[in-house]
């Protein structure tokens, strides 16, 4: 027998009792003719207390040897503690038998929980890793997570129904893995990189409500919160609308931050992708702050100030009641500006001083009095200080929203411990690529018009979609849409996209056929589930809750893959 | 809103209540005035009774162009139903509205559950096929175990962890699929065949029970019980003997009997693999009847009778109180034999009559005494036969393995609702394999030796494994060991299996290393999802438990895959 008993389950109940026990040393000292070793297993850790007197020569040769981190076994009674030391275990081990079932080398790196700090030797040996109970924890925390969502999908009559790994090739797009197949030389299938076509199939075979917690594919360059293989929640929905979904869905996130983090939150807010864009500049925004952008147009548009006048659009931020906001920190903004991907046209500020003078970047063109009514009509007040950038709309919202992410961490006003979710709604049914010149879909192809489907041929990009975007503390955690349940309209949408006719029936023949058999109305939603598990633990790296992650270049540095 | 009640919730608790209804219809019924539509939800179905004045122009028309199977939306109010036939429902809903969401066309076959009618429609329709109520069970029955089974695992403190999907290319050889990395170019991922070597380092990163309900991979040639995707129930344990792992599982495997099958099953027997192959000439064996083989050799050995005296093995069958076993049927096992891929020597009968007379097929060479002698020796009666073959070992146990079935069938001793679970133990750690002129692994190389480590370098088939394998009504449902826990044994292993010390580094030498770091003894299970499904069913297929099967050639009929 290797053991009887968890250390956790022992305590002064069992006084007296012989127990056998097996795990990895702690730690170990020795005090010549006693032996106290720190003995751990995977829940807790226990003290074993042995007097060389009593175990063989050949256990007392064995335990010279022993390091930290070795597997022992022994045999001994469980005693009461008596130590100087008041700790809250109150029993010891007093061991009798002492086996040495595998030794251990010196680890090589600390388990610490300091991010980048030896972080290759950490991947090459996440088994060592894993041994750092911070780690451990986030992996049973992902289990308990999952277990509790599976839980609540059950109570609502969902059903994990499992769809193909290996798919048709483009069923989705770009950056997928193709997988050769043997057997049909010269073909391919390809990893799925979401179920989404198998979760529509199931609604027209009449289930009523799918799930699924399974693992999807994208062959892409990783950014630090993305693998080549992750693992996505996929639901799916007969005969729901989309306020059904958000019920639904809204219910299930609060009750797993009650569960997990013990306090309700708010009902959720939704925005429109419009307002999501005009505001905040981007559609994942963080509102653990308030700070929305201000339109500045009326302002400062026809004040024959020429950079404004070129400008598409000028935008600023006040900033209230920080009168500590000092030049100094705007200077660094505009090293912030100067640095960033995005190019504006640009960037000024105006300071209104304690003491009543004005700081400002174009004091050269603007006289005290224009200062004091830009600052009286925008309701600004002596302290205060108005950030203004002008430039093209798309590169303006996209640099004002970083900007914004960057005050608010200045200014202290993002709270570690707030979550704020929103539902982001409204997104428009397709966007047009630059690049390829063509119209692409927000989300995906099947997604369905909310309305205006009368523009589809003449204004495709003024045509909104049924969908939505559950974005929390800025990033986002799931989202999904109503979708396209008639075949007319889904290839029309496919013509859209760039598809002639002869290859939407090769592409999406079988799934244009199925809809000819009464199809109902469906939809359903998506989460990423290491990121759910980072984002409620306010954890930047969705690899601390994967048990053996890629790195940032999709490479497994443990096993040397791929090779 | 598209329906505010699923069908199975309304009861006569609800009469005159006005509710939102949406299904398919199962079939519609117009006599003039009065039209009665039977319509059909995931769940249930439910009566409409349309009258033509209380509904507008526009759906009287399109109720016109009503099929079966086409989606409707209704509302209506809960009424009783009245009929000469008296029915199990005893409501039904007057509707005053009604919308046409989904027409459908005629389904290209019919919805039966013969197999093999319209298998290739079937497939290709694989939506539709789910429509039919036991397809979709089977579907449901699959949620319910593998819920089941996680509470099961839940209880006994067993945590779900994922592991990759895309691994390093070889790590368990032959017949995998590869996946050439984008970011790579030249470098290639393979797709796992079973999470083996994760949960092993799991359980070295000090993890006491791992589970994980996982896909794995394998690119062979198909049988009717295999696809190339396949889902397991993976186990792995620290601290565990063979015996701690036969009581969980065993236990486990009860539980979903009595919850599935409600009966209780009897505890599973064990049998040595060597008795397996003995008695019964397969390492799976089907219980259900008993029907031994019985070594003939001290009988028929030197009885200067050619045929045997050339054959390694003479073995027999007693067909005893079955009397109209005829000469009949002795042909058609003949012909059996004949036509089977394993070559024997000798097939030969002796019938005792219940006229005291023998039929037998060597009765030019034996006398009348000697088949007395023989049937007298051998405790046989009046009305028995004896079945009689001779060959070499290998072949001659897989033909009579075969033959058993055959017997068992024909004298129907099969019971269907019969489950007769078995343990099958102590494998041979090696076999020899005579095309590739080296040996290999029965189970894999992980696998730990029971027992004569060392014979590892003199006589290595005859090792015995400390592995498991659960067998039940001749099926395996799954298997697993106690693991190697030494680098050195493992690395010995691996040499007996032909690779050298740098081959090993290269594949292995991130799991070897692992070894170094105090490797608690472990070991596990895994079970075939797919076929546990089927076999608690009694359905021979697999795949009428998977959503979308792959056919027998790995071909993806729906959607035309691999392409």
């Amino acid at each position: 027998m290797l053991r009887n008993y968890i250390f956790s389950s022992l305590n002064t109940k069992q006084l007296g009792l012989t127990v056998v026990l097996s795990g990895w040393v702690n730690n170990i000292r020795d005090k010549g003719g006693i032996v106290w070793i720190n003995l751990r297993d995977h829940y807790s850790s226990i003290q074993l207390i042995i007097e060389k007197k009593n175990i063989s020569e050949t256990a007392i040769n064995d335990m010279k040897l022993l390091n930290n981190d070795s597997v022992i076994r022994v045999i001994g009674v469980v005693s009461k503690k008596f130590s100087k030391h008041k700790e809250i275990n109150d029993i010891e081990i007093k061991i009798n038998f002492l086996e040495v079932l595998s030794y251990s080398n010196v680890f090589p790196f600390i388990l610490d929980n300091k991010i980048d700090s030896n972080e290759f030797l950490k991947m090459k040996y996440r088994y060592l890793d894993l041994r750092n109970k911070k780690k451990k924890h986030n992996l049973i925390f992902r289990y308990n997570l999952i277990k509790k969502i599976r839980n609540y999908l059950d109570l609502y009559k969902f059903l994990e129904i499992e769809t193909p790994v290996l798919v048709k090739p483009s069923l989705e797009g770009a950056r997928e893995f193709v997988v050769p197949s043997r057997i049909y030389s010269g073909k391919f299938y390809s990893l799925q990189q979401s179920p989404q076509i198998f979760k529509q199939l199931l609604m027209m075979s009449s289930f009523d409500r799918y799930y699924q917690i399974v693992k999807c594919f994208r062959d892409e360059d990783l950014r630090s919160d993305r693998q080549p293989e992750f693992t996505q929640l996929d639901c799916e929905l007969s005969f729901v609308t989309r306020k059904n979904i958000l019920i639904i869905f809204e219910m299930m996130i609060r009750e797993l931050f009650y569960f997990f983090k013990g306090f309700e939150l708010k009902k959720f807010n939704t925005i429109s992708y419009k307002d999501a864009i005009c505001n905040y500049g981007t559609d994942k925004p963080d509102l653990r702050f308030e700070m929305k952008f201000v339109e500045l147009n009326f302002l400062f548009k026809n004040s024959n100030f020429k950079i404004f006048d070129k400008s598409e659009m000028i935008l600023g931020f006040f900033i209230k009641k920080h009168h500590n906001y000092n030049i100094k920190k705007i200077f660094e903004l505009e090293k912030f500006i100067k640095d960033s991907q995005f190019k504006i046209d640009g960037f000024f500020y105006i300071k209104y001083e304690l003491d009543g003078s004005f700081k400002s970047s174009f004091s050269d063109f603007f006289n005290l009095n224009d200062l004091n009514n830009f600052f009286s009509v925008l309701g600004l007040e002596k302290g205060d200080t108005l950030i203004i950038t002008s430039g093209n709309k798309d590169p303006l919202y996209s640099l004002m929203s970083d900007l914004r992410l960057k005050l608010g961490n200045d200014l202290n006003l993002i709270s570690k411990e707030k979550f704020s979710p929103l539902w982001v709604l409204d997104f428009p049914l397709f966007k047009f690529d630059n690049i390829e010149k063509k119209y692409t879909s927000v989300h995906h192809p099947f997604t369905s018009p909310l309305n205006n489907i009368n523009l589809l041929d003449s204004e495709p990009l003024n045509i909104i979609s049924n969908s939505y975007d559950l974005v929390v503390n800025g990033i986002e955690l799931g989202g999904g849409s109503i979708r396209i349940d008639n075949a007319n309209l889904q290839r029309d949408v496919f013509k859209i996209l760039g598809f002639n006719d002869k290859e939407i029936d090769n592409k999406f023949g079988f799934f244009l056929n199925a809809f000819k058999y009464g199809v109902p109305p469906h939809g359903g939603i998506a989460f990423g589930i290491d990121r759910f598990c980072a984002l409620i633990n306010q954890s930047k790296y969705i690899r601390d809750f994967i048990a053996f992650p890629k790195n940032n270049s999709a490479f497994d540095l443990m096993t040397n893959s791929p090779s």
